[in-house]
């Protein structure tokens, strides 16, 4: 069974699917040990990880390469965040083309122009693409698919550029209409009420997927019972990542030598065991 | 002033100099954030952030790739573990046209046949390269430099293989006699007795690099009065990343929500400021 | 159905199967065009084509990024040259999982060390691998394989190396028995004698397949009626894309415009329906 | 001296320079051989090569990728044709600092929005960016050259777009203000009328480049006499390539053997000299 029909089975369960964020192939790894349904291929995690800005700076063949790197080492199913869709439509008819041959479950582009910015980089660079021309691609991208089994997810920003939640439903709709598997709606306040807002009245058309990066407090059960069938946890193994480096330098940096930081990280024989080391080694030489 | 320049400069200085394993932009940018002189670009920690083996499973082109990305996001020297120089010399004379061409700083290579095992992965993986052949590629690298600022270090397997100080040290004098610019003892006890002694009957010929992940106990005063001019603390900075994902994961799945890791990990501004989102924000559109 | 299958299909057509070099995704849509049964993405071609000797200095990345490029814009099957397998038994069990999970159809080994010559480099570049090291690295191929459909190919260079064609039986049985799908023969004579007689012996055993660059007088009844179910015109694309480029530049500089070449070339109009650019144009911007 | 340097030289030589376009390292290896000033990293031909579209479909990554690979295998400079800069003003900046850092002696970018379509795929599909938003562009490029040796070059598509020379002078001064170190005025015309009325009324502000894809029949008397300072050769490299492999395919399929063709290519040793294979045969194994 291919990684797109295990997806679509997720969806089919019934339960809350549970995304984690991830941008390379240790941190995929990490998700599928920790028991998570899928992996998203983060592309604010996957800018930073680089040292870049999340600006469309990065381009699809280094977001491809990084996706392609982490399912190749991964058994579950990753959503490949596609930013805006990296330029107009036939863009994104070559985008999923690339991303369906190598084997991701799912793509996600969302309604803003390229190049886009960070969906927290300030309400005035959340300019919304328009909806003929964001339809456009959703229908290129849809048409483009080999398979019917490959997901293709419409996420509006309309939230985020403070447009609303009818404006989000409006465009949600044009999105499923042409052809969108699943829609994501996008939200910055510290509360899901828009976003449960716009669960409840769409009505479970296609699965909703949201992002709670700022409504953090909403559980599970909460989001399981507002309609809400996918959570991602986006950017969370990046930003643990940068802490836990930059305390682990600072240390070594104050100390002149690695002591102090021994007990608290990951030994060699914990990473040989996460990189397949120990698989290597049983091969006779 | 060019960062090989830079970095031949710190050996000048009569200090010891502190360098920092990275794997990808983000953690070379907190090694400068930190302080230290220069950027390991480990392969062991490459390897591991793909969820790979460190056996020679990423190529010259991905090794090159990733240390590309880390240089050109850092203002500091960046030396590259190659490895055993990813065939034979004339592998090697095209790997140092490229990694120079690229602006990195240094090269490493070590004294073991290719395709190589980490040198932790058990003393019966550490098939040592005959002292011929690996002059070749030594000679071949330092004659393939198209300035004579960028530096070639010559690590020597011998104490991980357990052949003894007496051979670590004509091995280095076979390869600093063949135009190698450094030497890298590396060893996997846990004291640092016997790179302590291959430096006091070294002379001070070249300068000498240690690695004392085994033997970190060691203080950066001790080093200096070994005589020793360089250390690496190879593999800390992905050691401590895959302790907190993991960690944080775990946390996230068992609560159903993010909320109890949200005060234990950077800020999506910290992020920003780290990978330069404030600089794109600033630009008028 | 998969490529895989295709090239399976092919080979129990019962007639000769006629594979042609290609180097990019042009020259093998050219291929496509041109009714050849399936495409050699030869790494003499594609090393050529970076103006780089054909002795390993590409890696398996760079072979596998072209071979995907090449693969992703045609429908025929890709036979990949995957030279001697980049490194021991357990890079090419990682070899096998990445291109079959690129969707080409078939790789090929030889028998080898890594770094590997060029076959007609000089007799004297040639040396053979032990039978056991290289039958270690086809077992592992044949058993990282995650389709049975996917074909795993071992050629031999004994007539190469000038060993004979009872060498070249010896090997190729060792290879057939330790799981290769088939054998291919190289050879550097004029003449199809020794390729022949192997094909006699061989007794249809698995396909074998021939490759005519120095024996290019042998017609495609001859190869039937000798029982070699595959040809593969192995580097002819490049070699006439070479001499057409070579001579068009020189006209050009003689002539200080390109007015003598303009009637000898292709148009920009013929280009553009080669790389698709006519399905661009009707899309409504 | 650097690369930048040497096209600056060739600037002040008083004489028409003639830049060649290439697509790989080998065909800018014969625009070497053949005793051109300079090597043109043609969009058109590198989109070509894929089999992909001239519409931005290939990105920076993709681009870069293969003028550095181009850029390590001859000692010419390199004009790194760039499109319309693949994306916004803060993209533009990004994308010198990597040309830059990989050694290419220029880039060009032309006054079309992102995503571009090749000049001469119809004038309906040839908008203008505004002047306001293709200066910041220009600005923000110019601004982010590390040495102010490297050559940023501004190219108007006035012309291509039937805008006129007023426009296209227009929009070059404006660009020239802005930091350009050339321009490149493109046409689409059968004769140089307009390019010559724009050179004339530019008066040597900076210099002029052309491309005289459809005024083929001009003489390079005619433009040194116009005071166009460089002419390039686009992409006839590429057209004598396909034009020449699809021969050399018909007349193998039809003939069922490759002998009709042998002497009408290169030689297997022209390609080992090429592409240096016989400095690899000399090396002591």
């Amino acid at each position: 069974m291919g990684k797109c029909t295990v997806l679509r089975s997720l969806l089919h369960s019934g339960r809350l699917i549970r995304v984690m964020g991830a941008h390379n192939g240790i941190s995929a790894k990490l998700v599928e040990r920790n028991g998570f349904d899928a992996i998203w291929a983060s592309s604010f995690e996957i800018s930073a990880s680089w040292g870049l800005p999340d600006a469309s700076i990065l381009t699809l063949t280094d977001f491809l390469a990084t996706a392609r790197a982490m399912n190749e080492v991964v058994g579950l199913p990753i959503i490949a965040d596609c930013d805006s869709g990296f330029g107009d439509a036939t863009i994104v008819e070559h985008m999923v083309r690339k991303y369906e041959a190598a084997g991701i479950a799912a793509v996600c582009i969302e309604d803003k122009p390229f190049p886009k910015r960070n969906s927290f980089a300030g309400e005035k660079h959340q300019k919304l693409e328009s909806i003929p021309e964001f339809v456009t691609k959703v229908r290129a991208g849809c048409e483009a698919k080999g398979s019917s089994e490959f997901l293709f997810i419409a996420r509006t920003e309309a939230l985020i550029a403070g447009a609303g939640v009818d404006e989000a439903l409006t465009r949600a709709h044009a999105y499923a209409d042409a052809g969108a598997d699943m829609v994501l709606v996008h939200a910055k306040s510290r509360t899901p009420k828009e976003v449960f807002e716009f669960a409840r009245r769409w009505q479970r058309r296609t699965p909703v997927i949201a992002i709670p990066t700022t409504y953090y407090q909403t559980t599970a059960d909460e989001f399981e019972g507002a309609g809400i069938q996918v959570v991602i946890y986006a950017n969370h193994a990046m930003r643990s990542a940068v802490q836990a480096m930059n305390q682990t330098m600072a240390r070594i940096y104050a100390a002149g030598s690695t002591m102090p930081v021994e007990k608290d990280i990951a030994s060699i024989e914990d990473l040989f065991e996460l990189q397949g080391m120990n698989a290597v080694r049983q091969v006779a030489q």
